[in-house]
């Protein structure tokens, strides 16, 4: 079923890179500018740069269009795009056509062959109390063109990798089914095994593949994760078609892969064995890291009926959700009857790669990403974040054709299979590894664009202040005259501009977690209530969250801006002293988390990570003196500064990784299963393991990574 | 309609009260109790005092019976019995007779006219978009015998003191109609001008009278407050008859007095006059504490009909509850048509007084007071503790007869109309206002005795310990071996016995806010969602909330034994260091309150309370020392120095009293008009009218006040 590629792709993009070089003999030719005026400073910049990268900012910000947004995103949404599906290698077509068509270089595919699934067919319905077939389709709303897909009877909503099963069990009601609601039922004494799970998407995020495990860890039969109306349905706001919330029969979609099991080190196509033909088949022992029970979404509209006629005690504080009326855990007197029949191959996983390649540093990639994989019609998840990515490739396209060509190399890289194993990116990153190691500058992803006019932005500390200054020199279409950060400030709930750490989930994870790249992730929140299901599509998008695409094409012009400031700065903007006083932070956090009983005291890494901040603010204000004053720099001197102060970030990964996740090898962030943040990763895993005689040397890591850190600015300095 | 009196009362208790001084001359005998151990101490006690101390509330514990108890709740709830209903005079017969047969003294009335509100008939329906009537009415369940209720046409919701109106108007709804609810529609530009405003009964309580005033403020055409499903229906649990919670048709009605104009200064008989023959006649002016557009109680089940058809914008965030579709705010397009039909009329408030004469310092009062009045069956608002408080009284009555006679005076009350206008308390507190300034020691008030096991004690500061030990007393019927302070513990979410501090709302409020006396107010907590409501009845009490009336029946054993221990010991129980704390953090809460931009210092008020602070510490260890020493006291040392301690609570009221509310006179703690808490009331106010002037004046006060507390103690401790 997986259409021919049509242009020739690389599997391993080292192959490619060497020429990169040549980039550095093209000229800025800039004569009739205006004088910068005096007050105008960005971090990193000398004086003597910041005239020609002030105009061509201005010409980067008034590239991305409404107009060619929304054709854009027309046509990346106009049929569904999963991975390995024909239509989503069409738009991979679609995409490299565009990136050639905007003059970006080197445009290739990256293809990798995974394991993906899909739904076939299913039967879900109540056997007991009463007979009734449950819908498992969401309901056409006729203005809406992209709304009577159910019609056709093939699509069907499933959870991808749950196997194909045919049960009938008692359910139990188990809340969001995170670890705490799991020894909640313990507690009331009720017994999942054998059973049914019933459990809600929850909000804040919980990664649903990990409510599965659980379930399937405790011995449950199979599994149902519905959307509760609290969460993202009527109780939130209006309902599509009305506003941007969840209706009655919206269906969340979504992968369940064990991922925690073997990501990035379990080949994609796990158990999946290559013949001599070429084709694939399946190996005879199901992988670890694909559930083993079946499982299915649901809507609340039909959970509804189950959990009306669900009994046993009342549900525990907190468990309660928005359907009128109490709910109870069970188990029964419902019971369901499940029949899963999923199908799973192995397709190729195909990113669609492109460069910008630099002047002076053009060894150095500063890469952006974004996924086109969609569950369905993904109109902001994520076409509306691949829309961007086009409209900053054109933007970026027309600098270097108007003669404006960055410092260092640009990559812009559409991603595949994120929905189902943040596939794409990660076997770009392993077929790179080598190369980001030692080059890799910043990693910025987009994945949703935007959904409302609140600017959201992650990154690893060291960004958090270039993310504040960058988002001041792009408007805001909300406020005449006002910018992205003045927006931020507004929206926000404690009146100023918050950079969230970060720690995974999306396709920056193997570059943060396995390479120790500085990374950014960002989007423009809004009310948002259909995520992976049908109504995720371009009316959603047109009609209620974005009208005229505003808040999307902000997006396009700010992550435009990030790395065409990320690619011309002299000095990388990167402020350690953050970093440090987050890594700081984050010890004395896990020392409350440790104790008591068991008091841990990480005084020794606490004084490196001091020694770290003071080196660090030493450091920045005296990069501050010399990039203000009329000094210029040996482009020579520049180079390794930048390269130092790269190589920081890497300081604070590990080759060993984390004990059970050894591609996950940063010191300070980790995702857990649930994808909740986990700090100080290998303590916090050795303290949840009760493995206190490691800490001593995980400590030790620590501080030899602050060292470092140190040692690296110190020679850093000695530049100037 | 309101049944002669058949036995005498008295206006003005001090009438009485002389003859009190008799109570000196019995004497105890006890020959032949076991040796008290060494381990056992009671705060307050001399070691001489502590086995009659112990004899006795042994003795006192083992009265109070599931029986008895269940006798009293099933009579004092057959049928419904409002202030001013031949049944509530009834009642008070019943109480009277209860007292007697207990052996009780000087029982007798205490009456007082008033103005009460009664509803007679209503219409509620809605008349756009579509026509309906709604139901105002609540469900019958056949097999509660007293659920039929509204089979009588006459049986209608109301809320007392809302005139009768008919009135068709759009709607607007307000969430909880809180000051900042209506802010929220300000900033949000809609106008409840002229419009019925439908608000929610909220969690916590808010009072709903003030609602109604706030809506009646801005000059909207009526009210309607509704049970939301949230706050106390569906969502939180299971409902009536299955559980606790309310059904959907379930309606609390309620008083809506605007209690702050006037309380406890307005005559309770308001703008009506007394004729010649005795008769009373409306004046011409409506009083301004009473409302004057109508308002209605509703069920979820009627209200639901009217929201999910409102229009305009989504609410916003926190106002959306339990109804299962997306809340709006109006105005429209729903129009209702209200008219309602009350009735107002002057009958008598009936208190039933009765004493427990002391021997040693009989002049002194320790008081407890329930009250009778319901709004409907009142199963356990109030039914539950008039039955405790008849179980104390037997307790008392018992301990009398068998030899043991307290120090002090026991006073116990039941009273009237609580839930109209807190009139009975309140009307004894003025009639006894100058006795009780001299002599008054402790008030206890009970309303609610037991919807569940959870004890929730508050007090002035001072009481809490006293209220922590005598806990310790009580057995817990949960907890084999242990006692109900153990529960306490366990219950609590913070893993401390927390005494809440008090500002008013029940029959306490004159005692603390008007006279200066130290208060408790209890109840043992369970989930409750039947408030005022038809369902709150025995049904209720004796099938869902307390079987076998064990709960209930520790509330009177703890009840009993807090009025034995406080009419008992040789020194006060009262820790004024607690109050001096609570002062201070009350100070710093308040500065904080105030700034910025005006920022308000009160060094002086805060050095004040840490003078007292100092001396109260010093007192209490020399006292405890005192105690525990074999030396014995001088009676008449002894009472010199409990009056002077029940001073010190007199000392911090202030006779002009709040500015709007001169009835209350307490420095420290006030109700809002919400009945939220108020805390350093003088200065509350003044922050909130911004009139900074006043403020050292008030600081002066509190100097004042602090400095006296230290005096009297310092006078006090003179005397060992």
């Amino acid at each position: 079923m997986i259409k021919q590629k049509v242009f020739p792709t690389y599997g391993v993009f080292p192959q490619v890179a060497g020429w990169l070089i040549l980039g550095g003999l093209f000229f800025l030719s800039n004569c009739s500018a205006p004088p910068v005026q005096e007050t105008v400073k960005i971090s990193g910049f000398l004086r003597s740069s910041l005239r020609t990268q002030l105009d061509s900012e201005k010409l980067i910000l008034s590239i991305p269009s409404s107009q060619q947004y929304g054709a854009h995103l027309l046509y990346l949404t106009e049929e569904p795009h999963q991975t390995g599906s024909p239509r989503n290698y069409k738009l991979a077509e679609y995409v490299r056509d565009c990136f050639l068509e905007y003059g970006l270089e080197n445009v290739h595919f990256h293809d990798t062959p995974a394991l993906l699934g899909y739904g076939r067919s299913l039967l879900v319905e109540m056997t007991e109390p009463e007979k009734k077939r449950l819908k498992m389709a969401e309901d056409p709303y006729p203005p809406d063109k992209d709304s009577g897909l159910y019609a056709d009877p093939s699509v069907v909503p499933y959870h991808e990798y749950a196997p194909s099963a045919e049960i009938t069990a008692e359910v139990v009601y188990a809340n969001g089914g995170s670890p705490e609601d799991f020894a909640e039922l313990d507690r009331l004494g009720i017994e999942v095994k054998g059973k049914i799970v019933i459990m809600r998407y929850s909000n804040p995020y919980s990664y649903r593949g990990y409510k599965v495990y659980l379930a399937e860890s405790r011995g449950a039969a199979g599994a149902i994760i519905y959307s509760d109306p609290q969460d993202d349905g009527f109780f939130r706001g209006e309902t599509y078609p009305q506003g941007p919330w969840g209706p009655p029969s919206h269906i969340q979609w979504g992968g369940i892969v064990y991922d925690w099991f073997g990501f990035g080190i379990t080949p994609f196509t796990f158990h999946w064995q290559k013949q001599e033909d070429g084709t694939w088949v399946e190996g005879p022992v199901r992988d670890r890291a694909l559930p083993r029970i079946p499982s299915v979404p649901m809507s609340h509209e039909d959970a509804s009926e189950i959990l009306r006629l669900l009994k046993g005690p009342a549900v525990p504080e907190g468990w309660q959700g928005g359907l009128p009326f109490t709910y109870h855990v069970g188990p029964g007197p419902v019971k369901v009857h499940l029949k899963v029949d999923n199908v799973e191959k192995i397709a190729l996983m195909r990113n669609v790669i492109a460069i910008v390649r630099g002047t002076r540093e053009p060894d150095k990639w500063v890469i952006a990403g974004n996924h086109r994989d969609a569950w369905i019609y993904g109109g902001l998840d994520p076409s509306s974040g691949t829309a961007a990515l086009l409209e900053v490739a054109r933007a970026l396209g027309t600098a270097v054709k108007q003669g404006f060509r960055p410092r260092r190399t640009i990559i812009l890289a559409n991603w595949d299979a994120e929905e189902d194993l943040l596939g794409g990116s990660t076997s770009w990153v392993k077929d790179n590894r080598t190369k980001l190691l030692q080059d890799g500058v910043v990693y910025v992803n987009l994945d949703s664009a935007a959904s409302g006019p609140d600017f959201d932005g992650g990154s690893t500390p060291a960004l958090a202040d270039f993310l504040r200054e960058t988002a001041k020199a792009v408007p805001h279409p909300d406020i005449p005259g006002g910018s992205v950060y003045d927006h931020w400030i507004k929206s926000s709930k404690s009146g100023t501009a918050e950079v969230a750490e970060i720690v995974g989930a999306t396709d920056y994870t193997a570059f943060q977690e396995n390479i120790g790249m500085s990374c950014i992730d960002m989007t423009f929140d809004g009310p948002y209530g259909v995520y992976h299901s049908m109504y995720d599509n371009y009316f959603w998008m047109s009609r209620i969250a974005d009208p005229g695409f505003r808040y999307n094409v902000t997006c396009a012009q700010l992550l435009a801006l990030i790395l065409w400031r990320l690619a011309n700065t002299d000095i990388l903007p990167v402020a350690y002293s953050n970093y440090a006083k987050s890594a700081l932070a984050a010890i004395e956090e896990i020392e409350n988390m440790a104790g008591p009983p068991k008091k841990i005291s990480l005084e020794r890494a606490k004084k490196a990570a001091r020694r770290w901040l003071k080196e660090a603010s030493a450091w920045e204000k005296e990069a501050r003196k010399f990039l203000d004053s009329e000094a210029s720099l040996d482009p020579n001197r520049a180079s390794e500064v930048n390269s130092l102060l790269t190589e920081i970030e890497r300081a604070m990964t590990e080759e060993e990784g984390l004990k059970s996740r050894p591609f996950y090898k940063h010191l300070i962030y980790a995702p857990q299963p649930t994808y909740r943040t986990e700090l100080l990763p290998r303590i916090f895993e050795a303290i949840k393991a009760r493995e206190w005689s490691d800490i001593p040397r995980y400590e030790e890591q620590l501080v030899q990574a602050f060292d470092s850190a140190s040692r690296l600015i110190r020679v850093a300095s000695r530049q100037f």
